[in-house]
């Protein structure tokens, strides 16, 4: 019957298409057969972009009224890098020990499948006041360009408006449901190249190491940035990367580069932080002359404030594991940061353990819980 | 007639001969000619060594008494680099303007070519109590394996003994003898590696970044070594390259390489140093694990004391040019640290301006005043 789908099933399926970014491996059909099936209109828009593979998205909706509740996911995955290292092969899908293996298990197929599941469980009940979208990419472990930002885009155009985003990331850190995730830090990469003179190293006089001016520079760019908020962490900034490239050790060299990433909070905007690490930059290399790009992918941080909706889903929470979930704005970025810009959005899913792991898993009763947790949710969000 | 040599015709033809190191390119055959025919035995030893090439060098005594002086050099040249440079070809030995054009003529062929027609003109003027000895490597440019210092192991085997020496490198600064090098600074190169844990830049707690821990480190390895002596500069140290290799933004690496070299005055030896540097890396890393190595080639600081011997030399130039000259440990390294081994050395040359350069020449005057110059030395000399 139409609207019928099993979680593990479904999760299983999914995890038997090689959908390594940018191959869509036939996860995005999948979906799309069985979203229409549900009585979804779905549309999968292929986008492009120069020196970048296309991308297969998928957007399906389901009612003309609001509110409307956006599932957002992916269903692309990072490779499984070498296969030896898997007890289960990668793209198997299988299930032993009460739990389901796959490259993708738990980040984030296993909450695709639990997402479509409570979808089609909330259809299934009949008629509810609101409409759900589904709002998945193929581009989240890649350059993330042919992805959720121009999904999202396109949707706009065609005046579809959202009013909250519910983001199935593994976002629980020791049990499934203990944090959510209401926003996340911003990530800011730049490149700093300090110029010197070169020379012989038996005349220093005659020359400038670039080295010598870099250090206190780069200790200056590493120095605490702020010491955090009610809902972040501090910020924080590494230098990843610092290269001169010189084999000869009687030559200073003529400039060194450094590369650094800082993950800041909102505390700061990427115009503000830029400024600051100008600023120290310039303070630290005491006119010695250097270079500072900033990388155009850099993103802001973002928060959703609690209220309603945080509340909504902190409740489900408790209510369906007993424990009231943590609110985290912790980690690494993800869509959330494009989705931000149209609705609110939270992100709540799987435990993340094994993500990007070899024999990366998720427990089938785990999987269960998850999708009795997001049917829990879309009942209290359409219940009003 | 034997024994008879124009110091510019030799000089020239000398330049003539294409002997980038370790190509012989009949430079060694040439001195051996004139050396032969003005009475002194000539031997020419190929040395070898596993990844180097053989290298010929040239052995040659007149006299059998002491005291013994060597008159030491190469007639090897670093590469003409891109020929387009030179307004006289490299290789061509043309005299204008009143220069002798070509690499080498400073670098030192026309210190060869003086010291060569200062001894023939000693040994024209009859018999004189005590030897002279020409020391002339192909590998002094080079890896210097398989040259001065093989050189003097063979000349030592076959029971040769070495009162003083007189190294022709080009010395002087502003003007022909104004500097005497009575030492030269020791060099010491190292590799240091600091190990970190990798790890994602958005969760710095669960990594350590070697660069936020190489940078005291490094600032501890630059540090003054000491504020120098009579006879030296303070010793330096200067880390010229720094390396990690690391193109992802999101990663902090695993490790961070620098390359250091310092150069160092007889306040220390290679063993005292390396000690020393050890214990700040040590003591800067604060637990940090790291490894650091020195390389084989690393050499000692020495000095020939002011005595009888640099007094002579002060007093040739003195007399010759009118100037007294400044008694010097600067710069970079020469053959002299393999030949104090030896016997005390001092090094005496032409001004060193366009050495390694395109266009690199000497004026004829200033290599006919160099020869009277080395000539009024021997004179000197072997007057008692």
């Amino acid at each position: 019957m139409a609207g019928e789908v099993n979680v593990l099933t479904l999760a299983r399926d999914l995890l038997r298409c090689a959908s390594v970014t940018p191959d869509e491996g036939g996860a995005i059909a999948l979906l799309a057969s069985v979203l229409e099936q549900a009585g979804f209109s779905v549309h999968r828009p292929v986008f492009s972009a120069p020196d970048t593979p296309d991308v297969e998205n998928l957007y399906a909706r389901i009612g003309t009224e609001g509110p409307v509740l956006v599932l957002a996911g992916h269903t692309d995955v990072v490779p499984p890098g070498d296969e030896a290292g898997w007890t289960h092969p990668p793209f198997s899908g299988d299930v032993s020990d009460g739990k389901l293996w796959g490259r993708g298990a738990v980040d984030m197929k296993g909450g695709v499948a639990a997402m479509v599941a409570a979808a089609l469980s909330q259809v299934r009940k009949g008629p509810f006041q609101g409409s759900i979208v589904f709002l998945i990419t193929g581009d989240e472990e890649g350059p993330a360009i042919n992805g959720t930002k121009k999904l999202l885009s396109w949707a706009q155009e065609k005046g579809e408006r959202f009013d909250h985003c519910l983001l199935g990331e593994p976002t629980s850190v020791g049990a499934m449901g203990d944090t959510l995730k209401i926003g996340r830090r911003g990530s800011c990469t730049g490149r700093l190249t300090i110029h010197g003179k070169q020379g012989h190293v038996a005349y220093p006089e005659k020359t400038q190491n670039p080295i010598r001016a870099a250090l206190p520079v780069l200790a200056a760019l590493m120095q605490p940035l702020d010491e955090g908020n009610e809902h972040f962490q501090p910020s924080n900034l590494e230098v990843v990367s610092v290269d001169v490239g010189n084999p000869a050790s009687n030559v200073i060299p003529a400039s060194v580069t450094a590369l650094f990433n800082a993950r800041f909070n909102d505390l700061h905007t990427l115009t503000s932080l830029e400024a600051l690490l100008r600023a120290r930059v310039a303070k630290a290399a005491g006119g010695i002359p250097f270079e500072l790009t900033f990388a155009s992918s850099n993103s802001e941080a973002f928060l959703t404030a609690p209220g309603p909706f945080v509340d909504l889903l902190q409740k489900a929470v408790e209510a369906e594991t007993g424990r009231m979930p943590q609110l985290s704005t912790g980690g690494g970025t993800s869509d959330a940061r494009f989705i931000k810009d149209y609705c609110p959005v939270v992100e709540l899913g799987l435990v993340g353990t094994t993500m990007h792991q070899a024999d990366e898993h998720v427990p089938v009763d785990e999987l269960e819980a998850l999708t009795r947790l997001y049917s829990r949710i879309l009942e209290l969000y359409f219940s009003g």
